[in-house]
């Protein structure tokens, strides 16, 4: 439930309001823009109470029932496009960022060789696994706390933001030492206690749609981690599972984006790598998720594919990238948006 | 099963060949290419036949099996793209072609203002349903022949070919007599009797695929029409059912076009409207389809949405289509395509 | 809409509704139970009608919208379930019915021996496939008419009814002719010229879900056929495309069988063959079908599953299926249905 | 890789293989059953591994590739079905198993009046969560440690053991100082420092398939329990994301449970109440379940269904439950499998 407060209303009046929710036992959370002050109305039986409890109250304008399971994901709790910042990055904004990286840190080398390509090219946020989930526990599960220190030295190095996974609530603050933002992975969208722990790092944080979830779902589990004061959420597109699947690892439900940019103030960008599980088919799925209005791209390279320890089959190389980078521009500006990396060259 | 000749290989060589695959009972299917001469065998057990019957014969450089289920579709059969035409407009080439139309023909009026639309915008072909397969028969079901009469009636004033559904096989005769190129919809994609019957109407076939179809499943029926002399096949991806359907109808699988165009050589496009569902979402999805390389869009416009009788919530207002054909021609262009109705204004 | 009649309606009251129906341009379908009398209201735009207009008729008791997309399959429509009759065997009723028979019609003799094997185990209906919809043009089409005269043999010499597939309109009065009840395949659920010939053909219709269909597309498919008058339905859940199909060829959806309970009057069967598509899976999924509620299954049986030229992998052989039949009866017996064939032995 | 020793292999013999495996910097593990001893050869790159060199060591009797995925969960690893025992309640032998109980533990009137219930109708194993993972932060959570205090007194008073989910790594040795197995939820399936965690806690695990998970995948998730010495799992199906989900709220596959028992020794059980996501269409399901060949159920049920806490619309209420058991246990016994609880009444 939203209470939206008039214009004129006094501190006094908001602080009436959240007083009075919290006489229900709700949780109140104040949102002040510069078009409207709203107090969000939370609690798991907001549904049963009559709004005319809050209608009644000086200052207040309207409330609004919010119909969708999810809240503070919503735009009706928040009408502007909300814009992250990942180091000076910002992701939501009228720039289209590139993500880009290695899915697993495998070694120093690797990882500074996709920095400097990075310096070359111009992407903006560095990729790297440290902490990797696999379906196997008999696979490379990632160097852990080692990964994230060559991580942080790729930072150091090119002065690019860096983005890893975490996966457990107990390494939350270890990959937050290192980590300029905080990935959940898809197998992870309902792992609620992580979302609990991440949500609270102080870092914002990159959620993946889980295979078998719907769009609606993915935003209540941001829910989880708006729900931390100043969290700050960027949605990501990774493909789900179809019937389709086979040719390609997953099916990118381009959709996805328009519905989020619809139903929420939040930015979202896509993963045509998972998605695509074959490099030849990532060029396609990135350029479409460009034109789909995705706020950006996460996109796996390596600099020797056939070696990579993990989903090497769908990683670019560094010339396939090079040749795909301008292609991106240009689907990004037919749709009035920029790619500043490519104006650099 | 491909028979590769030589390039030296002589008329009788490949005459020769022919023979021996008719005496297995098998039937062959001679394609000769700039680049190279095959004949592909095709029967119910060529894959219990021993490749070297053939590879024994005189002017035969190797023999090839076709791991997948569609033969005639497959990239094996024929290394080059297909480009097929509808009246003069080419698709497959270097342009993408944009279809619109109304989604069933309803009036004169209705479809003439589309085509003079038309004529402003520069798209190539007009489309518009006269016989509608509807999920329930007691919804409005076409104007049958009246609504083909108004579709040639536009065609005569703007010079614009017409693509039109045909739902049955004894009506293939009857829509050929008025329309460029036939239709099978998504729900007819395995009604091999209209495959068959259509196939062999003398038209290109613009082929959508089923709801719950693979992308092989597609080329496999895309089979049956290869199968009659000369036809030209045009696919079309629509959209499939998935779990994320509700906001969205249908969930685009936009990554069926790079799959097509790896294993087949047929043009592929992409229709935004019917897998959106919602006129809101069309843009998004139609800059998607090019972007990931269709070789057009298939898109329904409407006068006034709000009074079509059928699918008028998907429907674009000319006002709304005016504006997303800049964003799709520049979409083209950052891909290296080109489309000629941008140029002209 | 329906208009339902008081109890005490006289003929000319209910003529009288059946007329205002009609001058509203809409259809009226008459539906006279035991229990109550009804006025289906059968149009386009039923939904935009003031049901004010019935309800003022002398002996109209209520008139109630029906919310879902099919109408004449509803439980809105008819309350009692139906029972169809195919020969002399009742579906729908307390008996469970298996219908077993090979994919497809080879030979006399195959046929034969399966007919025989009905006759020691009291299975109630054979099927077998004279025109075979078979996804590549490529593979065995079935032997037409010849395998039609052979299924009437088999009849003729077991006194088994007949059910088997019809893939065009215009085979309708062919098939007809030799058969018992049409078998409308999953790839022509939505192919409604077809739909509406068969309808009409006087014989009970044995309608299957189409791979990408919802319960709720194939009940508004049902209307295509229970809009012809007389027309009598059996459905059938026979699995559906998703992201699980690998081991097992389809999913079945078990579900499918309560859905259709509740929402509809028509009976429903189970085929596990086409679901399992692997004969090791065939007989989990045939008892699954009958504990759910189904009102019977249609079973691929074949002499000599490897020769078979059609799906001989989901094939059971004779000694699998007799091992499997009292299995079947149990599960009956468990859930208060019966199985016939099971005390005669 | 599974390197299967001769019958008379010495433990001399064994003790080699082991140290030739960890030789190539690989985990062995000893599995030695009554019919045959084998070493599985764990770790990320066996694929790239020539057999020979363990072939060639005395007492080998063969060296077999596991081509699955998964290792220790494959039939390959284990021929024999796995047992697993929650208290004293066996689950994977000739036992069909009933575990019942409230989705949330909301009170301990609550909980004692379904282990009243379990006393009267015999089902063998109480279930109910304290820690709830929901879609929505701002729905009920559930009573944390509680909720297991309530559990634990229902164990006292009626002897049955206790199931209940565990949702986070930190919280394992909580969750198992109370109940007798700990549930994995759909959510955390691939929620892999959980698996890790809980497969160490010294208690059998009840795996749940996740929503958009193949059957796989979930045997792949298993292998992250067992490999953690004497880790007890047992499998279970709850059904899925399809374009079906509507009427019912996940599509159950049933043809999960014969699909486990032929690649797995897993004992697999049957959540209808969670599929279903309806009370009406839960017996159908469950009984579906049973006939299929699962090795139990998971119910809910509650007291007063329309006052419960969580997902109230799924639970039976007592009286229904009751009519369902007898119906159950004939489904078992029509499969030849028993239910004790039936008999003693």
């Amino acid at each position: 439930m939203i209470v939206e407060m008039e214009k004129s209303a006094s501190e006094e009046e908001i602080e009436a309001v959240i007083t009075r929710i919290k006489r229900e036992k709700f949780v109140a959370r104040l949102e002040k823009g510069e078009e409207r002050t709203v107090v969000c109305v939370l609690g798991s039986n907001t549904g049963g109470t009559d709004t005319s409890i809050f209608e009644v109250l000086p200052g207040v304008k309207k409330v609004i029932r919010i119909m969708s399971p999810f809240k503070l994901a919503s735009r009706d709790f928040r009408k502007k496009d909300t814009v992250v910042k990942i180091g000076d990055v910002e992701i939501g904004g009228q720039e289209v960022v590139i993500i880009a990286g290695p899915c697993a840190v495998e070694s120093k080398e690797q990882v500074l060789s996709c920095a400097e390509l990075a310096r070359d090219l111009g992407f903006k946020i560095l990729r790297g696994g440290a902490f990797k989930p696999r379906s196997s526990p008999f696979q490379f599960q990632g160097l852990g706390e080692r990964g994230l220190e060559i991580l942080a030295e790729a930072r150091e190095k090119t002065g690019l933001p860096v983005v890893t996974e975490v996966t457990s609530p107990e390494k939350v603050s270890l990959v937050a030492k290192y980590a300029d933002a905080l990935q959940i992975g898809a197998r992870n969208m309902q792992n609620y206690e992580l979302l609990k722990a991440a949500g609270c790092a102080g870092k914002p944080i990159l959620l993946k749609n889980g295979i078998g979830a719907k769009v609606e779902e993915l935003l209540t589990a941001a829910d989880y981690l708006l729900n931390c004061d100043h969290c700050q959420v960027v949605l990501c597109e990774r493909g789900i599972n179809t019937f389709r699947n086979s040719e390609t690892r997953f099916t990118l439900d381009v959709s996805a984006v328009p519905v989020v940019k619809r139903l929420s103030h939040l930015p979202v960008i896509v993963d045509p790598s998972h998605a695509a599980g074959k490099f030849y088919y990532v060029p396609a799925l990135a350029r479409a998720g460009i034109a789909a209005g995705a706020d950006g791209l996460i996109i796996e390279i390596h600099p020797d594919p056939k070696s990579a320890l993990c989903d090497g089959s769908q990683a670019l190389t560094f010339s396939d990238f090079k040749r795909l980078m301008p292609e991106l521009r240009k689907t990004a500006e037919a749709i009035g948006r920029e790619m500043s990396f490519g104006k650099r060259r």
